[in-house]
């Protein structure tokens, strides 16, 4: 069976893995407080040209996603998402749980629009009951989004203007970061997403570590208490230091943007090959998410020997389907599957 | 430094590492749903001989009380714990955070007074007002307890007995369940268990393990939509096979049990020699953390050298600290501990 | 000034102040245990021909919805309504801070379709990622509805026979329901409601009472030990008998549906009159909320002399507006109206 | 059937009553906006001797502690109170519901003493392992306690100095207010109070109103946006002048700690009478509730005839039981009580 599901189905990155053995039997102190976090963190914060940030380790997206929204929400407000943004569909409520309404905005290839954004805020302070409706209080974006597409640094700066004028956080959620970080025609370096998000995160799991997500707070403080907050939500991690090493070896002589920009260069290839051969994209996009209309009976022959995502339906004989490269995908991969197609 | 202070400083047995590097590149899906999960899963239900037992695999301790006290109990259920449980006192308010109250009994050496639960529990029904009050939906012990000790057999049929009168689940919390199944005198197997709670789990990341815990639904079938729900907790890890991996390493030739023995023994050797030395324990178990009571200024001094845990103030001039021992103990270290004091 | 802004801005029908005053000294237990409520739910049940409902006085609407919803629903599952459902827009975000997502369909006149809603839970079902996603677990609807349009008999057999499919319950805010039982062309009694909700309230607040609103469980028993889920949400008022009393009197000689009809025959002059005089209405309901379209120099002036609400803008020179009549409005005031217009 | 079940089994002061009547069909904006409102405001803040008083209104008292508790607690911290708090144990978890731990300490006759308060504190911080537990943010006591007794001005203040060293809130509950107001060598005030505590509320449900508690923000601001809080709550009601009105009346001419002082001095009465009878009194207060020693089968006959509270088994052959007077009671409910003993 050939994987092209998802960006998360092998395991991590071999420097990784060597990096886990050779330190195997180094005691460490526990959550957080090592030298090895200590000195990822220290390689984050200068890859983001931002020495004062609070650099923490998460487990997991989701649990990064409500974390972050739930501490840095007051309870009266709300987080504005695009319809199609993870929070909004994907999490099972995992934002809801904590008792923050997402509100969402319509999504333009997975890309929340900065004026749709001003004219839904403003709308709101001026309705004369607005007071009896929950506050945008945090803006939700991905980069890249769930569709694969972009933010350039024009429309993120809108999106920080908006929030600004409103007293909004601006939060990104960085899942996939790496891939944006590797992509052609990317404008939005990690400097520069200092500079515009509050708080933003540099996604390990789908980017080369077996798990992680390192909370990058760049124009806020991290909340008070925030490892007691982390441990009440149950995701203080005990031995901390296995989320450090990984991003102690992801931000080595910048492994991390390369490994994203070896994945694109796949997806890219993928695409030309997929062109090339009359299959039509449903949108363009410089990452490492590939989504293309097949034909039904194509679709469901493919299935028996690769593994895809469903991604839309497009007319009765047509679907969008997603293929996705990966940091560990090889050139063979994609031949076989250019093979079987 | 020494490190004597937690049963969780070090990474995972040789066998897990060996594993996650050989399998590095193999494909698997997420969540959970792949062949290694399964296969930890069926060694697990082998071991407690439960064919029917539904296993999940959480990534950590307060993760997962959190998540099965909050998935098994009904909104106005509380859970009855004693005082000294580690979900009452150290998880900073994780179980409240979901909206259930901690109802606190006296602990005797960590544990639940069987009678004393009854007694509570009956007065609760006997209270004219006890609709205006929390409902005591389920009991929370652990194996060991916080403070080392264990139930026997006796005891916890005692516990289970009360919990079938009054209709409470019974729910073990065994984050150190290896350094019980492990210790002299002992006559609560993993069979026994699974006859006598309705869940409890099996602690890897203080166990051998990088991280995980395997909950195991026995006497009770899993909430439903259980999967969702640990999404919505924020507790569902990607890569799921990490943690099936890892269990079914542990459960592979009976290396968990093993494992804890050896800790097990590490400390009775520590307690010997300690007791040799003129030293007093502050009370006797057979499981892996030693209480001992320390002059102060001998344990300032030994503070220099080795990390342990401050445990309780015992009068002005002494404290009682606890040194721990881990599946990575070796003599070597018992030995320099010795030489220091 | 002249008040058209809502239908809860006087105090209650008389017959409630005078039995208020009547049985002042009157010595009742408390939390809804007296002989008042009993008798007063026990109206409502032959109101409703159905002699088995559970009936619970609650003090407001919001309270009302947060209660239900949350105590009804798996803490997996989220509530079905229109975008312009109360619950989804002016309570605060109160279903979310219990945990519970609002899960939106498009609103038709304030109305949901039968048929979106069965599309909706459909395509859910047959997401492949649906565990990651929120479970509708119930259907939230308002007879009236927030635009003042009814359901009629056929609609709601239709939203039931899909819940019915899809295993969800049927909530109805009545808030405004008297208004809808008075109204011309009704043909939605309280004993078919009974039959087609599973859970539905007959609102006080808006309907002649000083506040309450009373819960009929129909097609569902009330969750277990409802009464303490009321106290944990703080919404047990000590003097239940309050709310009982209210309802008494609401429920003797028909005085409820007696006092919707009223507002909606002077909501009818109303619109009558406006239509006569060249107006434009934005939709024609039946109910006791009229909502007209004014020129914005008109609204202004009125403005002066008139409280209204804002409903939405037209076009830039444009704007429809609330008038809302109640139980208590007369003919001088609808004159009165007429005459500043 | 004679009443000294509690203070809160009848309807409320005439002058409420008589108010509500007369001001049936005046017009008022809802939600607390209106006039009255703002009279009863003012009134209070005179009374208090502090003019920057943000005052709120609230239904009933669980309510009021729980939104109290959760809008001016930080996500991780908890509420301080005695074992037998109101809070802690007879609201079915409504403060845990939203999310907060209580934390308990031995009551002393209901009262908090500050030595232990601080002890406690002191250690909290001094716990190494503190930021795994919850924090103590607020201290929550009650005027009178719920065992009828009062705290003195330097008791108030020893506590009000604790929470000032480690920056924690003080709240008291003041659900009986009226009867502390009222008692015999009481000297705590008003105005001390509004010195003393953060925020406090002036019971009405008990004291003379229908319903309603009026929250006194002292040596606090409100919470931001603190409208919206208690609608997120379920907790704002929309006739909110219902709420001012009957503490517009009640602050009229002192008529608050009249009807206190009047159902104290009931209380004396009950109290000399029954020990000139050779009853023994549980515990000495100056309050409206009388607890009383009495032999088991006085108590059961006396049940036939009279409604009175349970409140501790004593012995074998004895039990504690508690007479309430009320603002409504008077000397033939004394005689007639006493005439059945």
């Amino acid at each position: 069976m050939l994987f092209f599901v998802n960006d998360y189905c092998e395991g991590a990155h071999e420097n990784i893995l060597k990096r886990m053995t050779l330190d195997n039997y180094f005691k460490n102190p526990g959550y957080g407080s090592d030298p090895v976090c200590e000195s990822a963190r220290q390689k984050i914060r200068n890859a983001c040209k931002k020495n004062d940030a609070d650099v923490f380790f998460i487990s997991g997206g989701t649990q990064t996603n409500q974390l972050i929204i739930d501490t840095c929400l007051n309870s009266y407000e709300g987080v504005v998402a695009v319809e199609t943004g993870h929070i909004a569909l994907h999490e099972a409520g995992a934002v809801e749980s904590t008792g923050h309404k997402v509100l969402t905005l319509p999504a333009h290839e997975g890309k929340m629009d900065a004026r749709e954004l001003r004219n839904y805020v403003k709308s709101f302070y001026e309705d004369e009951n607005h007071e009896h409706m929950v506050f945008p209080g945090m803006v939700y974006i991905s980069q890249p989004t769930e569709y694969g597409s972009l933010y350039g640094k024009a429309e993120l700066k809108a999106l920080r203007s908006v929030c600004d004028e409103f007293k909004m956080k601006l939060f990104m959620d960085g899942a996939r970061l790496a891939y944006a970080l590797g992509a052609r025609g990317n404008d939005v370096t990690l400097p520069i997403l200092a500079q515009m998000a509050d708080v933003f995160y540099i996604g390990g799991t789908k980017c080369g570590a077996l798990f992680g997500e390192a909370v990058v707070f760049a124009q806020m403080k991290a909340p008070p208490h925030f490892l007691t907050q982390i441990k009440q939500h149950g995701a203080l991690l005990a031995k901390g230091w296995l989320l450090g090493m990984q991003f102690d070896e992801l931000f080595e002589n910048d492994l991390y943007t390369t490994l994203g920009a070896r994945a694109d260069a796949m997806a890219d290839r993928l695409r030309y090959r997929l062109i090339d051969r009359g299959y039509k994209l449903l949108i363009e996009t410089p990452t490492n998410q590939v989504l293309v209309v097949l034909d039904n009976r194509v679709m469901k022959a493919l299935a028996k020997r690769v593994r895809f995502s469903f991604w839309e339906v497009i007319d009765k004989t047509h679907t969008a389907v997603r293929f996705c490269t990966s940091w560990a995908t090889k050139e063979e991969d994609l031949k076989e599957l250019m093979n079987i197609l």
